[in-house]
């Protein structure tokens, strides 16, 4: 049996995630994202196909880089309209048993105590079902509608989310004992308040003197999720992930990235295998190469340049707008997503004209892998990834929902189980312990998250 | 067929309300508030009992001000541990089909931006059942987890909170025109760009320049809920309030808040009739007397005084274990609950000792109306306050969970029922058509959050 492939799929409680312009498919169900309904099936759907986990993206402002204007995000529902995806998952893990839910928040422009306590909230309703995907958020927008007058520089957003995360790890592990709670109508103690500990945490951004206010949650601290391919991305992702989520286009980059980001976690003396690396993909499925084919085509006319530059203004910084087509491009470091910022370092140094990306980034594919073909086809294509670069899995988008997805399971679902390399029945247990095995509910030794704790919670 | 009665359930995302001790009574299914299965139950059985709202308190600190200690509050489980309160509604309103929900959320400690999304969201999940709770929080422990020194004051958490409302309802009734997204496949436009408006907001406390995230919600503004017996609380609730939650514990003062809000709101140009007003009320229901009486003692039995005084030490400012017993208590403006300090002033007034205040607030009904008796004299007791107060209906705490609320639902509501003064079927629509009127979704046009309305908008 070959290494088992992990399946999450990539959505956000959005008019449209990533496949510009195809709100206009008559198949798309996407509308429905206002309903629970569509989430409570969707979330189903899932864990028909044994997904782990869903993985909701966010943003909390607009894409206006592009032609220093909202409008072409607006008109195309370029993630806008966009709403909370933490308030999405309650309904779904009431509905489903298994599948897990990594939800986005941004630790610019939250408080460390408000999440913890949301995140607890979460873990303790979804029984330990919960991933928390951490980013620092890349719009502009956002930042002035959280009252700065412009984004925080990339490392001081980072600065601040190392913070923030000694914060909340402080709050999950090291505030209440496991043992806090006893229920001892006899004693007349609901709990021991000896074991309720404050945190008085004093940093630079943050003083939370605590203690949490929510009782310890299945897996205290959520599964950690991090995206990000920069020198700094995969540095934060090294010392605190435990999902990371990275894109390259080509086997020997990706290798690079899962091979580097390992090796950065051992250098922070933590377990390399204690890491799980997701790709994104998108696939195509058909019964034959041409049928899958003949879809592709489809969703290449319905596909939207427009929303793809303006993604790509908001992500990189770059507004592709303001140069003249026939310039060569030169990569400046911006502060916005330098996961998106790398991803051009590689057009300037192909020597692109501004055109010529414009032209890349407007194709289906543009900026992530698309497979296309049988459900054999794209079963080859996986293992060939997975074996080629040692990544664990896959963050699956869709092209219309919930039908690319239903597609996926019913065809190529069934396929990779038939190779024994996808589960064929769930774990039991908390995400975590789906992922790194039975009785590993908690985060390891290892974790820095792990070293804030108590020594009386580490006796336990 | 005399005036109809309205009816919130009472209740917190907590190991306990305000029923101190009673986590001991084993027929207490509290425990369970970390389940979603104990909340989706609670949901259909207060949707059995047609009630119009589940209204959830929250606080964002824990209790130690009395004895200068969290000792108390945590031993007693005194809204400690406390869970988020809107993540267990999405779960709810998947299950049932009318029941609103009021979720209280603090405009001290969190951001308008973020906070106008998580209620679009919910209004839209809800499809229109959403009513939000504004509070401005009495915790100094909150405050300093929020990274203050210690509270605001009393009148600048008031103004804050003003400014918040008026950044919200900018983006809840102002950034999206009604027709703003159009889905238009044909001329490839999801969204009118010309029909989204940023907001500007440049205030005191916050600058927000928008757009609002969310598309219209079926409410837009979610139904303002607003507590507080105060002069300032009262004049918040006569400017914003359409649910106000009035406390009082004798038919005089009640009557007197009661018209003074409507007054209030009528020199705010607003009809009193706009606002609904809700008294906080405890029921015992047995066959007989004697059985409800004997229910009552047994609660007593299981009291918690040391409960019961954490909880008002936080919410008055006042630790009533620092003074003498025999002293007499002189009024003192604090920085917490104007509410609670407006209790506290009747008991000065009286010239009680501290000793007494104590055995006061320690019993059962100390802080609340407590109805014990058969259905009947329930329904007498309920009518007579409603008739002599002008109020329009209760928010039901609970004894013991689901337990009081069961016995209530299958025998006291049929009572009212009988009598013509409660309804046997739910009216169509969202929580505000419910309130007042089919055809209400939106914000009446004399509430101050229409008045943003940019004239586009008016005209639809």
């Amino acid at each position: 049996m070959g290494k088992q492939i992990r399946l999450n799929a990539f959505d956000m409680n959005s008019a449209m995630h990533n496949s510009h312009g195809l709100w206009k498919h008559p198949g798309n169900q996407r509308h429905r994202y206002k309903e629970l309904s569509y989430w409570v099936e969707l979330a189903q759907l899932l864990e028909r196909g044994k997904f782990d986990a869903l993985f909701l993206a966010d943003v909390v402002g607009v894409y206006d880089v592009y032609k220093q204007s909202f409008d072409p995000a607006v008109r195309d529902a370029v993630q806008v309209p966009v709403n909370d995806p933490a308030l999405i998952i309650p309904a779904m893990a009431y509905a489903t048993k298994h599948l897990s839910f990594a939800v986005t928040v941004t630790t610019t422009y939250e408080h460390p105590y408000a999440h913890a306590r949301r995140m607890s909230t979460l873990d303790h309703l979804t029984q330990g079902r919960l991933a928390w995907n951490i980013v620092t958020s890349y719009l502009p927008s956002a930042a002035k509608n959280f009252g700065l007058d412009g984004m925080l520089d990339h490392d001081e957003r980072y600065e601040r989310a190392d913070e923030f995360l000694e914060v909340v790890y402080k709050l999950w592990e090291a505030s209440w004992d496991d043992d806090a709670v006893v229920r001892d109508v006899k004693n007349k103690i609901y709990t021991d308040p000896g074991k309720v500990h404050e945190i008085n945490h004093e940093g630079k951004f943050y003083r939370v003197p605590g203690p949490h206010l929510s009782e310890p949650s299945p897996q205290r601290t959520p599964v950690v999720y991090q995206a990000g391919s920069s020198e700094k991305g995969r540095e934060f992702a090294a010392k605190h992930a435990e999902c990371v989520f990275v894109g390259a286009s080509n086997v020997e980059t990706l290798r690079f990235y899962v091979q580097d980001i390992r090796r950065k976690a051992a250098a922070y003396g933590r377990n390399p295998d204690h890491i799980k690396m997701f790709m994104g993909l998108n696939v195509i499925a058909g019964d034959t190469r041409q049928e899958a084919q003949g879809k592709f085509e489809e969703y290449s006319r319905l596909w939207s340049v427009d929303a793809a530059l303006a993604q790509y203004g908001g992500s990189s910084g770059y507004d592709l707008d303001a140069y003249d087509p026939l310039e060569f491009l030169e990569y400046k470091p911006t502060n916005h997503g330098q996961t998106t910022a790398a991803h051009f370092t590689k057009y300037a140094e192909k020597k692109l004209t501004v055109g010529e990306v414009k032209q890349k980034i407007g194709t289906i594919g543009g900026r992530g892998t698309v497979l296309v073909g049988t459900p054999a086809d794209i079963a080859d294509q996986m293992q060939h990834w997975v074996e080629e670069t040692g990544i664990d899995g896959f963050n699956l988008a869709h092209f219309i929902t919930p039908g690319s997805l239903q597609e996926f399971i019913d065809n190529v679902i069934p396929e990779l189980q038939n190779r024994g390399i996808y589960k064929t029945e769930y774990e039991e247990g908390t995400l975590r312990e789906k992922l790194f095995g039975q009785g590993q509910s908690k985060l390891p030794e290892d974790h820095p998250g792990a070293k804030v704790r108590r020594q009386s919670v580490n006796q336990h």
